[in-house]
């Protein structure tokens, strides 16, 4: 194999390389489709009049495609916009990349009257507040406020439900259409689904934050509701739940296991929570009573 | 199933919770060990003299245990110590969370001669330079630069290299030894091998950063080399190539799929990059010399 490879692309979301594959039986030279991974730095544009300023937000490591959406959902899923409204303006900026022939860069333009807490956000990614985590519970010093949405409040009798039946039938659905997980065994995908198991949207990144960023981003630019279930190719971490809190969703449903503090936001949060989800079974972790058995 | 869901400490690493079972056949009570997430803030002291300050940077999900290695790989990785020696001092600080007992703030004080560049240590999180990744070559905008170290210059003769079979044996070798993995299906690990195939160290924890963190850390605090080849149980992307290659990794396994920047990166640190892992077989994507086959 010489280590001059050749790159090819294939589709948004891959790009075909030639490798040495190794197996029991013998080595030959094959190609290999490879999850693109490529940074997008999220710019922000926010205040009015003489205050307005661009500052860089975020830099993710993405697979392209869905770039809107998906700084759409980061900023949703970070409480920094309310409604499509908030966006005055959203595109690529800056010359494509000599070697790729990809803008990395993304410029969002927020509505003047949108009020922006960068603090918040900031305390994500670096922070240097006196106290941090230090003293505090754990989940109240992390969790996001999460807005009161009218159909969060299940006293006016609009609960969602899904029978387990067609809970079980999600993986199957989701695997059938998520075309690029085939070709390169290497993304994340999340989809939304209603009380009947059928699926909305699903969308793909390497990144699982990133997936599931995309799909609430295009739920959210189309003013639609997310659904009120969310399933994760992968497993549940306390982000992923915190996004999905965000968005609305009632069941997050994970093929994978999830993390100790995802079952705790899940159950604070009143959202039911399925892990497993596979080979027919899975496991209930918490407010059970939306999962419905025949 | 109650909502009010017991929890009992069962090791570090991982909880035991009430869950709900359902099978094909029939749905029972059942208890089910989930891998443990919670916040830690690195803090850091560095300066002299009057200029000493402490400075929280960073926050991330993980789980507990091996926090002073995490801290030190994490530190490793960006390049803000190059020696366990440019650590003065290290360890938890606060009281515990009064829920869990826990303490999830590290203190690392570095040696007073240890210059650090906390902007590049910024751009990671949160960026505000006036150009970011914008028209540059992606890779030469995020990639760190790796110290040249003696061991990575191959032309000492010092060459690493592994018969393919070691290095088939090594994910049974890495399941053997997960402990937490088998218990709860929810952590990624990573561990650090020689040329003979021989498995030196195991780190686990929800995040795969983390446990390259915490592998990287251990190694570094015993002022080890971190052995020539690491593996990931799951797939490769650009981060945790970096790490290994800050680490002087010559070649990384991941029993996953790389991403196309990994593969780009691994590439141009000339480090050997293996995926697919599995079931006896394995791809090679790039310096494949270092793979010797009988």
């Amino acid at each position: 194999m010489s280590d001059a490879i050749a790159t090819k692309t294939l589709a948004p979301g891959s790009l075909q390389r030639s490798i040495r594959r190794c197996a029991p039986g013998g080595t030959e030279c094959a190609s290999d489709a490879v999850s693109i991974e490529e940074p997008l730095e999220i710019r922000l544009v926010h205040g009015a009049g003489q205050k307005r300023a661009e500052q860089s937000i975020a830099i993710t490591m993405r697979t392209p495609g869905h770039d809107e959406e998906l700084a759409m959902g980061f900023l949703a899923g970070e409480g920094i916009i309310r409604s499509a409204q908030d966006v005055s303006r959203i595109g690529h900026c800056g010359p494509p990349s000599p070697d790729k022939g990809l803008v990395n860069v993304l410029r969002v333009e927020l509505d003047s009257q949108v009020q922006v807490d960068l603090e918040s956000l900031k305390r994500h990614f670096y922070t240097s507040s006196s106290c941090g985590v230090c003293g505090k519970a754990s989940l109240d010093a992390i969790a996001f406020q999460v807005p009161e949405r009218p159909e969060h409040n299940e006293r006016t009798g609009s609960g969602f439900a899904i029978h387990a039946g067609d809970l079980r039938k999600l993986p199957a659905q989701l695997l059938a259409r998520q075309d690029e997980f085939t070709r390169t065994g290497g993304l994340h995908a999340s989809a939304s689904f209603d009380g009947s198991g059928r699926i909305a949207r699903i969308r793909e990144d390497v990144g699982r934050h990133n997936a599931l960023d995309k799909l609430v981003g295009a739920h959210f630019r189309e003013g639609e509701l997310v659904g009120f279930g969310i399933l994760l190719s992968g497993r549940a971490s306390f982000e992923l739940i915190q996004k999905a809190a965000m968005a609305g969703a009632r069941l997050v449903a994970a093929i994978g296991a999830p993390s100790s503090l995802a079952v705790e936001l899940a159950e604070q949060q009143g959202i039911t929570l399925v892990g497993f989800l596979k080979r027919g079974s899975f496991n209930l972790y918490c407010h059970g009573h939306r999962v419905l058995e025949a």
